[in-house]
């Protein structure tokens, strides 16, 4: 029998885990040992919030695997609190600190997987020292102690982390306050998508502080950078994450340009003996194929599992990725994947935008709620850059529909010939996605032509005449400024009133305007349909009335776990 | 100006809604005539079963349009209650008969669109002259006076139509017996996946008579086939639909193999003036490319929209069709997509079948339901043949997009690393389908081997001995016969005990007997794993404990609507 294959592994979490379990699947000879430098290995990371919450009440659900259920189940060698220190490559050697004993310990590999995962980023600010973090149980522990008597926390970031954990710590009853630099929470969203978010997050009492930083904090105050002061007992900092990879820098091993341990597709890094997965990697992006960095779970625990069939020498290759991720906000569903509007404009990027506010199922079954819903399209190729929704319900299944037929190839228009699952309480017999891939096929076409709400003033300022065919009523309650009135039932017989130059026409979501645009095109007018509608219009210019001018931070993406 | 078009589209709901109104956004100079048997058009089909159970109350919610608005806004010339009695090919006229007046009419076309529809067969069981059938508004008002003082109902039929009806007499307060020809209600489902709605039926008070057919229709009675009978004050024929064919039969036009109108890609009938859509036209299988019926409301309304494109002289083609269905029984969600395990079967076409039980969302989030899945691979392509999902919650999702990774053409093994949206509330970082991806490919790869519930017990008579991997408890309490123990956690140190014959292990789902198999298999065991489980199996056996040798009846599907 020849010598069994010595594995080492650095990080017991999603992707440690997944590749301890698969490779010991792959071969039960190997020796494995994996070595963790908290007190628990397997955790469920994406659920830290929800604990702090009280939504997962017991801990213990949280703790998915222990050292002793892995020995017994998968003979695995799980050392928790133990820190690796330092990789001797040369001797391919890894050293272990018991961080409880001090004492160092080596441990020979023919193969290391790093699976460091990526650490919260302390900005730094004066006092930062009494903010709290959320990565592992302990810092989880250490949340739920410091709730205990405080009436008011301040969360540093508006990302999917700090809006998880504002939701939270209002569960536990406290006075949150959000301090995000930027003019939104949540970057992955475009502005006009987040206002319905901000809103949320507002009715359910947080308070937002957009477009301000933290300048200071105190001893139960937080003072911002326009001088403001916000209560806070409790100060946690979620402004990002970044990749742990000052082990892998230490041996020598290569970092890539987004900052994150170098891997090609098959995770090996710059030593053919040291594999690395997780969020610590850099992952080449699903539109460029550049280096990025997408802490996300699920990347995780594929990629752990993935290098288990490469360690013993079975084909993988990593695909490029998207980055599709969900958070709930207080019942909204938020998801996104791909690119957003932001991203492509800076990167100068030719792209289509197309919003969309379909009901989540067929709107005469009670309970059918309107969710938004924006696709992003290559205008040359009909390739789908990406996509993302805001509502209370299917806005998972979209998006992961969406997501779904990035990864076959389908074009933004072969999405109208999707055959999804219909019954009225399920969805509609044209789904939503569906209604993406008309629209689409209609812009490819050039059936139809849109503006977007950002273009409406400059349009309207040269000249075009904006058309409400909504109702009276409904343009009474909320006219767009500058807009006409001729309703879009009276529009054929009232067309001499139309002028003759360029036309933008809208409703409440674009359905009815795109009738009419069609009925005016064919009598010879110059048309658009401002996208997405008053909806969408609204909430745009909601959303720039806030901004100032700042510029656009990275989406800070889910955590693995 | 050339003389506008002349558009006649028999037919007024789904498919022939949707061709007119595209029709006239395309085509604002034609002259578009809708005739409509039935008093109503555009009305919510799949609305109707909830409609006679009170949950959409409003009649009105169901008339999504009327006449007089389809002519203000889309400048149509809708005529209910009026006929198509014949078509004039060679004049190129359509005969209507108003139903109110009896007078005749002739309307001249350029173009016809046929979208008559499926009406619901009508059995040839004495009585059946007082069996009600739901198909439009006349017949869901019919049925709601009809169970006005009545205390009990009969379904017959088993199919989509059957249960909602079914659920929604209960609704009513009505006692409801469903009596089905076959051992299974919903005939897309393989019988090990109907077990959990059979038992969701019954726990709702429906009495199941299966494998029994109705011989008479009495009084306030039916007498079912064994002699016994049922309470049936009310009675509702819901065994099916068939394409209304007679007009184009009448016409002489093409009928095709499958008993519907016969069209070409371009939705073309033998006479290329005359296009067809919906659910009376012929589809193109998935798998086969063969003429199959599917009426689908989806369906319908892409081909309306699409005939009104290719009129137009707009480039379209038709796609085949995988018949992606959901129904809801009792807040269970029952989908499918393309073929079940029966037809592969019957058809003689090579297979492989996985089934999982995963959570809806993560186990350690509250709320987590257990779903069944199962997937239908071709083993040589490692194509997706079909799909099907029991459960109360996420079913919809993961069908839908299993159903857009066959469009795009992905394999089996391909669904693991799809990028799918997490966050504990709403999946698991391993979602359900990137679990059917990793066990195709585990499959693919020979990385494991399975026996199928139906295959274990001859396998065992061939002498394999059933290991069960579950703890002491489990098995004491749910133990499969002839089984033998060993708990996961103790086989590595009790390999001596296993018999050196072929190996079956098992354990709930067939997530540990997974690890189980891979032990034994590298100590040169020569083992499988029962797929899906205890679970799966139990619910096979316990179908099949129904079952007295009927053959399968081809799956009759949702109607458009």
């Amino acid at each position: 029998m020849t010598k069994p294959r010595e594995v080492v592994i650095i990080g017991g979490v999603a992707g440690g885990m997944s590749a301890a379990t698969r490779l010991r699947r792959l071969d039960e000879h190997a020796r494995i040992t994996v070595l963790e430098r908290s007190g628990h290995v397997s955790f469920a990371n994406c659920g830290l919030p929800y604990h702090v919450g009280g939504v997962i009440e017991d801990r213990e659900a949280l703790l998915l695997q222990t050292p002793a259920s892995l020995r017994e189940r998968f003979d695995l060698d799980v050392r928790v609190s133990h820190e690796a220190v330092r990789i001797d490559r040369e001797r391919r050697v890894v050293v272990s600190r018991d961080l409880t004993t001090g004492t160092e310990r080596e441990h020979p590999y023919d193969a290391l997987v790093l699976s460091p995962g990526a650490r919260p980023v302390r900005p730094p600010i004066p006092g930062i020292g009494r903010a709290l973090t959320l990565r592992d149980i302990e810092d989880t522990d250490a949340l739920v102690a410091a709730t205990a008597g405080a009436r008011s926390a301040t969360v540093i970031g508006g990302g999917f982390i700090g809006i998880e954990l504002a939701e939270n710590l209002v569960r536990r009853g406290l006075r949150v306050t959000v301090v995000e630099a930027t003019d939104q929470v949540m970057a992955p969203l475009d502005p006009e998508m987040v206002t319905p978010v901000h809103d949320r997050l507002r009715e359910h009492g947080v308070h937002l502080r957009l477009g301000v930083s933290v300048a200071e904090i105190g001893a139960d105050t937080v003072t911002l950078s326009d001088g403001s002061t916000a209560p806070a007992e409790l100060v946690v900092a979620a402004v990002g994450v970044r990749p742990e990879t000052a082990l892998a820098e230490a041996a020598g091993l290569e970092i890539g340009p987004a900052g994150g341990i170098a891997v090609d597709p098959t995770l090996r890094t710059s030593d053919p003996a040291i594999w690395a997965v997780g969020d610590a990697v850099e992952k080449r992006d699903g539109l460029t194929h550049e280096a990025v960095l997408v802490p996300l779970a699920n990347t995780a625990n594929l990629q752990g599992r993935m290098v288990a069939d490469l360690i013993c020498g079975r084909p993988a290759r990593l695909r490029d990725v998207n980055g599709t991720a969900i958070v709930g906000v207080f019942g909204l569903q938020v998801a996104t994947t791909g690119w957003n509007e932001k991203r492509l404009r800076a990167a100068g990027r030719p792209y289509r935008a197309i919003h969309v506010h379909p009901n989540a199922h067929a709107g005469y079954y009670p309970g059918a709620e309107q969710m938004a819903l924006k696709l992003l399209v290559d205008p040359v190729t009909d390739a789908i850059l990406g996509a993302q929704g805001v509502g209370t319900d299917g806005v998972d299944k979209r998006i992961d529909v969406i997501s779904t037929a990035m990864a076959g190839g389908l074009t933004a228009s072969e999405l109208a010939g999707l055959e999804l699952a219909y019954a009225p309480q399920f969805g509609s017999a044209k789904d939503p996605v569906n209604m993406l891939g008309y629209l689409a096929e209609n812009l490819a076409d050039g059936v139809t032509r849109t503006v977007q709400w950002h273009e409406l003033a400059d349009r309207m300022a040269a000249g075009a005449v904006l058309l409400d065919v909504r109702t009276p009523a409904e343009h009474a309650a909320a006219p767009i400024p500058g807009s006409v009135l001729v309703e879009l039932d009276t529009l054929r017989d009232r067309l001499d009133e139309i002028p003759p130059g360029p036309v933008i026409v809208h409703c409440g979501v674009g359905l009815r305007a795109h009738t009419a645009a069609r009925l005016l095109a064919q009598h010879g007018f110059d048309v658009a349909n401002l996208d997405g509608g008053h909806r969408t219009w609204q909430a745009g210019v909601r959303a720039t009335a806030r901004t100032h001018g700042r510029t656009r931070v990275e989406p800070g993406l889910r955590a693995a776990g």
